[in-house]
C-alpha cells in the first residue's frame, strides 16, 4: 500500500534546482526515471513536468528513506524532502539543468508504485505508434510530448492575449448545429426529442461567425473544435482545432497586417523567434506560375520556366500539339544535377506522373555538351534558344512537363519539392511566410458539372471583377488569401459577401435552387437585410501550426489524444457499439453492409 | 447599391468620444440607432459595441452627406467622418457617456441598408423570446446582450490568465469519444468507418484529465463544451461549457485555497468586484440540517430547527409516529408573518407538497396568542418547550415538517426560499459563497436497486471512511466539494481515487461487473498501475456563473446561440432531416414511431 501525502507540500519543481539551491531544504515529488545503486548510495534520477534533478539516498541523511528507497523502481511516484547539495568535483552533469546539485534526501514517501512500462520514458524511443497510442498516458510522460504541449499551451494563450489586446471578444458558438449541402461531409448527431432529425457537428463557425458580425459584435474570435467526416489521408483528424477570427469594417490590408502582428507575437511568446513583421504577398496565378503550388515552400528557388513561346515551333509533336491546344510547356532547371543516372530520371519521371504528366522531357548539361532525347527536334537556334532561357549551364539537368496548366503545375510544383529535398536546398531553420492572394472565386468541377468555390460560398468576388459573375465566372478573382509556412497552409480566410443579391448569385453559380438556398441559408440571406456591415476573416488550424513550430512531422505528435489514420482512439476504444435501447431511444436501427449484419447489434 | 469602404479607416469607437475630443477629426462606423430631423438638421446616433454618440447633419457641413442622410433609417450601416464639438449648453446629455459631445459629420458611406427590424434595438425590449431567439443576430445587438457576452469574454479570459500564472496548461480532450454506462445519456455519433458503432460526445473530460495527471502533466485546465442528451427541465441546455480543472501532488485544501483566489481573481478582472479572499466551509451534514439544501442560499437566515426530541412525546400522532420510525420534525419561524391569511399558508402548504411533504403544521403567533391546528396535542410545558426551542415572538409564523429526513430537507429548505422572496430577505446585490464538503460518497438508489456515486465513479472516499465501504457504504463519506453561490451551485470537484483496487471496489459497489467495468474503464483500471499521482480536480459551469455574475434569470442570456427548450436552434433550423445517402453512409436508418413514419425520409 502507498504513502497519503500527510499534508506534505511540494516546494520546488525538480527541474528548477540551481546552485543557487545549495543548502536549502526542498521537497520534491515526481516520477522515478531511473535508479542506481553505487558505493552504498542510492541514485534516483527524479522527473517531473520541469526536468530531472538526482536525489541520494544514504543511510547516514535519512535511514528510512533509504530502506524505502530499495523498494523503488522505475515510474514509481515519489514525494523527497531533502537538502539541496553541490554536487563533487567531478560528477557534474554539464547536459543537465540540474546538473550541478543533487538532493540528499532525509524523508521519502512512496505515493505509487508502478509496473514497467511497456516502452522508456524518454525522447526518441523507439516504438510504434499504435503502442504509443494505447498507452499514451505514458507517451505523454516523455519531455518530447510534454514540450509539445506546452507550446501548443502558450500559442493558444499569445493568440488570445494578443486578440483581447485588439479589441477581439472570444465568443462561442454552437457545436450542435444543422447539416448543410455544401463542404465536406458532416458528421451527424441524431435527436432524441425531434424524431427523424439530426444535428450536425460544425466543419466551422463560418455561418455563426459571419452572424455575429451582423450582431455588431465587430471582432470576434475563437479557439475552436471543428469536424469532418473526410477519409484520413494525409496528416489529417476527424477533430482538428482552429483559430477562428472574424471583424468588420475592415479591407483586406487591414486583416493582413493585423495577422502578421499576431503571427510574429505568438512566435515570439511561445517560442521565442523573432520572425519578419510582414510577409510578401504572392498572387495565386504567380504561385501557381513559379512554383507550380499555391502553398509554394519558399526556403528554396528552383523555380519553374515557362518555354511554350520557345518550342511551340520545334518538330517535337508533344510539345507543338500541347502549345497549339491551350496547354503550357514549362521547365525546372535543377543545378549540377546533369550527373543523374538513368534510375533517378526513371524515379523522377514516375514522379511527375503521379500528378498526370505523360511524360518528363530532359537535357543534360554534360561537359561533353548537352545530352537529350528530345534535342533533335530542336534547330540549333532553337535549341539555343531554349538553353538561354533556362539559364542553362554545364552541369545541370532540365526537365520538361507539357500539359494542360493544372497538371504541369502540380507535376513540376511537386518534383520541385522533391529535387528540393533531394539536394538539400531545404534550410530546416528558415520560415518563410507568405501571403498567397488573388484567388479565383470558383473553379469548375467537371464530374459535379457545376462551380465550386474554392475557398467557399461566403466569400466576396473583387469588386472590378463582379460583371465577370454572369459572363465568365471562372475567371472572377475572390478577396480571398491564404497564409503559407514553408510550403504548408498555416491558414485562409477572405472578405465575405454582406448583400443579399450577390449571396444569391453566389448561391445560385453553385447550382443551389433557390428554394435549397433559402431552406438552408434563408435566414443569413435574410440577416443581410438588416443591416451587415463589411466584414472578413480568417482561420488557422492550430494543430498544424504547432506541428510546424515543433518541426514535428505528424499534427498526432501536437494532440494530446489524436485518433488514429483508421479514426479510433486506440487508449478508449472509441468508436464502439452502444446498446438497442440507446438507439431505440434516437429513433434510428442500424443499416449494415450485409457481411456485417448480426454482429453489432448491442 | 451601399457605398463601398474605399480605404476608410475608423479612427475612433462611437462611445469613446468624450469633451477631451472636440476640435479633432474622427471617423466613426457603426448602426443608425435613431434618426431624427430637427431645425434643419439631421441627427443620428450613432451605435457601436462601445456605444452610442450623436452625429449631427448638416448641409452647411457637408452637404453631400446631409442629402445622402436623408435616405438613412434605423438600423443602416454608416462610416462617418466629421469633427467632434463640445453640445452647445442646455443640450448636453448626462444620461450618455457621450453626451457632451456631437460629431459634425463631412462625409457619409452608406456601408448597408436595413429593413425594419421586427422589435427595437434596446435594453429591456419587451419582446417573445421565441422572436429574439429566431433573430438573434438582431438581438445580440442589444446593449445588455452584448455587456454579457462581453464580461463572458472576460471571465473565461481571466480563467485563463489566472491559471496560466499558476503553472496550468489548458490541453484540449477529444470531442468524439466513447459512450460509457454511467452518468447521463449520451449523444451519439454514428461511426462511418466502423459500420455499427458509434462515437459519444462528452459529458465532461472527466477520465482524460485524470489520464492527463497519469501522463505528468500535474495542472491541466480547459474551458471546454460538454454535453447532455438530457429532457431541459429548468435552465440546462443540451451543449454547455465547463471550466475544467485538475492537478496533481494536492490535497483539498490545497484546490479549495487556490480556488478561492481564482473566483476572487475572475470577479475582480471581469466585473470591478472585490469579494472575499476566503469562502466558508460548511458540511454537506449541516448544510442539509439548517438550510435544507446542499447548495444553501446565505444571503438571509430563516434556519431549519431540528425539533423531534421536543415534540416527539405529543399526543399528535403523526410526529409521534414519525419520530418513531426515525424520520425528523423541523421547523422554520417566519418573522413578522403570524398575520398570513389561511390562503397564504395554503400556498406554502402546496409548495411543501411539491417535495413531498404530507402537510404543513403551523401556529400563529398572534397578539392574542398563540394559534394552531395543532396546539391541542400539546401540553402547556411541552408548547412552551417548542416555543423556547423555535425562539418564537409574537407576530412569528412558525410551520413544520414531519418527515423522512430528505423530505424535511427538501420541503423545508424550498419553503425557506419562498419565504426568503416573499419576505424580501434577499439582498440581491450580496454574494454568498461557500463550500460544502464532506459530502457522502453514494447513495441507495431504490428504483435500481444498486448504490449510485452522488459526484461521479472516480471521487475518493474520505481515508478515515475507507472501512467503512464494505460493512455500511452509504456512510462513507467523499473527498468531494461543491462551490455554492447565493444557492446555486457553481462548480464541484473531488479528490480521486488513485489506486486501482480502490477503484475496482467502487465500480463493484455500483454495480458493475467485472466484466463490464473492464471493457469500458480497463485503460483507466491500467492507468492507475504504472505511476499515478494523487490528483484532483473541479469543474465550474460557466455559463452559470456569467449568469449569476450578470443577474440574469437564465444561461440563455449569457449563450450567443442557445437552444431552446426543446432543444432547437431557432435561428438555423437545427436539428433539421438529413438525405438518405448521408444516413446510408452512415450505416442506420430511421427507426421512427408509427405515427412519423414516412414523413422524414428525406
Amino acid at each position: 500500500m502507498a504513502d497519503m501525502m500527510l499534508g506534505m507540500k511540494r516546494s520546488h519543481q525538480c527541474g528548477e534546482l540551481r546552485k543557487e539551491n545549495t543548502g536549502s531544504q526542498v521537497t520534491l515529488m515526481g516520477w522515478v526515471q531511473r535508479r542506481r545503486d553505487h558505493g552504498g548510495l542510492i541514485f534516483v534520477d527524479l522527473r517531473d513536468r520541469s526536468g530531472l534533478v538526482q536525489v541520494v539516498f544514504s543511510p547516514e541523511v535519512g535511514q528510512e528513506a533509504f530502506t524505502k528507497a530499495e523498494s523503488v523502481r522505475n515510474e514509481y511516484v515519489l514525494a523527497v524532502t531533502g537538502d539541496v547539495k553541490a554536487r563533487p568535483e567531478g560528477t557534474v552533469n554539464a547536459n543537465l539543468p540540474t546538473g550541478e546539485v543533487e538532493v540528499y534526501a532525509r524523508q521519502l514517501l512512496i505515493l505509487n508504485a508502478a509496473k514497467t512500462p511497456p516502452f522508456y520514458i524518454e525522447d526518441d524511443v523507439d516504438v510504434d505508434e499504435m503502442v504509443r497510442l494505447k498507452y499514451r498516458y505514458l507517451d505523454l510522460r516523455r519531455p518530447e510530448m510534454q514540450r509539445n504541449l506546452i507550446v501548443r499551451h502558450k500559442t493558444a494563450k499569445a493568440m488570445r492575449d494578443f486578440l483581447d489586446r485588439n479589441g477581439f471578444l472570444e465568443i462561442e458558438t454552437p457545436m450542435l448545429i444543422n447539416s448543410t449541402p455544401e463542404g465536406a461531409r458532416d458528421f451527424l448527431v441524431p435527436s432524441r426529442v425531434h424524431p427523424g432529425e439530426f444535428f450536425a457537428l460544425p466543419q466551422s463557425p463560418q455561418i455563426y461567425k459571419q452572424i455575429l458580425m451582423v450582431s455588431g459584435m465587430e471582432r470576434y474570435f475563437q479557439i475552436v473544435r471543428c469536424f469532418r467526416d473526410e477519409d484520413l489521408r494525409a496528416d489529417r483528424q476527424p477533430e482538428f482545432t482552429q483559430l477562428d477570427i472574424e471583424m468588420s469594417f475592415v479591407e483586406m490590408d487591414d486583416i493582413l497586417s493585423l495577422m502578421e502582428k499576431m503571427v510574429s507575437f505568438i512566435f515570439r511568446e511561445a517560442l521565442g523567434k523573432e520572425i519578419p513583421a510582414s510577409f510578401r504577398r504572392i498572387p495565386y496565378s504567380e504561385a501557381m506560375g513559379r512554383y507550380g503550388s499555391d502553398k509554394p515552400d519558399l526556403r528554396f528557388g528552383l523555380e519553374l520556366t515557362d518555354v511554350t513561346d520557345v518550342v511551340k515551333d520545334v518538330e517535337f509533336k508533344v510539345f507543338a500539339a500541347v502549345a497549339k491546344g491551350g496547354g503550357q510547356i514549362k521547365g525546372i532547371n535543377a543545378k549540377g544535377c546533369a550527373h543523374f543516372s538513368r534510375k533517378e530520371i526513371d524515379e523522377l519521371t514516375k514522379l511527375t506522373a503521379i500528378y498526370g504528366a505523360k511524360g518528363l522531357a530532359y537535357i543534360q548539361m554534360t561537359p561533353e555538351g548537352p545530352k537529350s532525347p528530345i534535342s533533335k527536334f530542336f534547330t540549333d537556334e532553337q535549341f539555343a534558344d531554349l538553353l538561354q532561357t533556362m539559364q542553362a549551364e554545364t552541369g545541370d539537368l532540365l526537365m520538361f512537363v507539357a500539359d494542360k496548366p493544372s497538371v504541369v503545375a502540380a507535376a513540376l510544383g511537386n518534383l520541385r519539392l522533391e529535387l528540393g529535398r533531394r539536394l538539400n536546398l531545404i534550410d530546416p531553420e528558415k520560415l518563410e511566410f507568405a501571403w498567397v492572394v488573388d484567388f479565383p472565386l470558383l473553379e469548375y468541377d467537371a464530374e459535379e458539372k457545376r462551380y465550386v468555390a474554392i475557398h467557399h460560398p461566403f466569400t466576396s468576388p473583387k469588386d472590378e471583377d463582379l460583371s465577370l459573375l454572369d459572363s465568365d465566372p471562372a475567371k472572377v478573382r475572390a478577396k480571398a488569401y491564404d497564409l503559407v509556412l514553408n510550403g504548408v497552409e498555416l491558414g485562409g480566410g477572405s472578405l465575405r459577401i454582406y448583400h443579399r443579391d450577390i449571396q444569391e448569385k453566389m448561391f445560385s453559380l453553385l447550382g443551389f435552387s433557390q428554394e435549397e438556398a433559402t431552406q438552408k441559408f434563408g435566414y443569413l440571406l435574410e440577416a443581410f437585410e438588416y443591416g451587415t456591415p463589411p466584414h472578413g476573416g480568417i482561420a488557422f488550424g492550430l494543430d498544424r501550426m504547432i506541428m510546424l513550430m515543433m518541426g514535428r512531422d505528424t499534427i498526432r505528435d501536437v494532440i494530446a489524444f489524436p485518433k488514429t489514420q483508421s479514426s479510433s482512439d486506440l487508449m478508449v476504444g472509441a468508436p464502439n457499439t452502444v446498446s438497442p435501447k440507446q438507439l431505440k431511444e434516437l429513433h434510428i436501427k442500424l443499416d449494415l453492409p450485409a457481411k456485417l449484419t448480426g454482429k453489432k447489434q448491442g
